[in-house]
């Protein structure tokens, strides 16, 4: 039996490049004037982990006074930004696919509720799926805890899951975790980056993850 | 002799996650709804070129109005999505640098007047600088029109010539002008895309390529 667990932004709902803006705006707001290009790069990553990154990147600390009132504006800003959320191609479609064809899936994200509650409202999905997020563990991506809180809830075996993610920080924490991942074009990574990290397949987009899930095990009807 | 042909938009300046959101909207007030990986992977090519990608992309095509529509909407949009525009880590020590120690450099961009002037003047230029833009060309890049046309005012040969750019068509379109080219990850593009496109060189960002100039065969003082 094969199982996916899903990153959220950047893997099914198209908001990366917000959140870049978002960040970076606060950042600035802050004092921290970070290239958009690294604050991309951390994306992804617990909140509070790319904060300190991206400090030490420029050379100085964020209390944690700071950090609140970062992650507040961040969420603010992004909200001002993108007010509608866009699944990305064929996220509904596969996440309906796979209720239908009875393959469990669960989504784990480095989002908080209720940042988040506007994304998984696009798409679609099952009243009763499983959905674990930066509040329900102690240690965001790239720790494995989001992925291993979601496997443990979802009753599946850590060898039978698909971790699919648009950042490298999903791939390595997929590794860390025991898990295969798929590395998905959608959230800006080239290539390499997400290969480099481990991903087992590389696919543009939920629609060709879709399109292709015979390649890892999963038989498509017709 | 060595000399520079700068691209602008994500080389210089930090304005590619903007560009993205901004021609991202636009697009979507045409009808078209084109992921933002994809919009970031155009940024750079010819205005033109990369809406009529986009919508081949989605499966329709644009009418020369709705075009100039788009651009003028981008151009909008962007504006108020960036009203500062930020010089990139290094890019006014770059172009001082090459300045005081006489080494030839000119600014050869996709974008147009009155667009790029607020970029121009964050990076300290001098007056004279050469800046060849989408107006002075027939065709923009991946054509190699914007760096042949800039190395000839410029009076150097393309031999000579060092193209440095962020995205895959400056690297594209400067080997299509026979000119050597450098690559810069400061626009969001990975290390591998860069050299797969044909860069003789990739830095982070500007200022690692003022520190790393004698690699280029730049004698650095001191």
């Amino acid at each position: 039996m094969r199982a996916f667990i899903f990153d959220l932004d950047g893997t099914l709902v198209d908001t990366v490049y917000a959140h870049v803006l978002a960040l970076q705006q606060a950042l600035a707001e802050a004092g921290l004037e970070v290239p958009g290009w690294l604050v991309h790069r951390r994306i992804g990553m617990s909140g509070g982990l790319s904060a300190r990154a991206l400090a030490r990147e420029i050379g100085r600390s964020l209390s944690a006074a700071e950090q609140e009132r970062l992650q507040q504006r961040h969420g603010e800003i992004y909200q001002a930004l993108l007010p509608v959320r866009r699944p990305l191609p064929g996220a509904r479609e596969l996440v309906g696919w796979l209720r239908e064809n009875g393959v469990p899936f669960g989504i784990a994200t480095s989002g908080r509720h209720p940042d988040i509650d506007a994304s998984l409202g696009v798409l679609g999905l099952p009243a009763d799926v499983i959905v674990v997020s930066r509040g329900d563990v102690l240690r965001a991506k790239p720790e494995p805890d989001l992925f291993l809180a979601c496997q443990e809830r979802m009753g599946v075996r850590r060898e039978e899951v698909y971790v699919v993610g648009d950042a490298v920080w999903d791939l390595l924490a997929a590794r860390r975790a025991g898990m295969l991942s798929v590395g998905l074009l959608s959230g800006g990574y080239g290539v390499d980056e997400l290969l480099q990290a481990g991903a087992f397949r590389v696919y543009r987009d939920p629609q060709e993850l879709l399109d292709s899930l015979d390649e890892l095990g999963i038989p498509l009807q017709g």
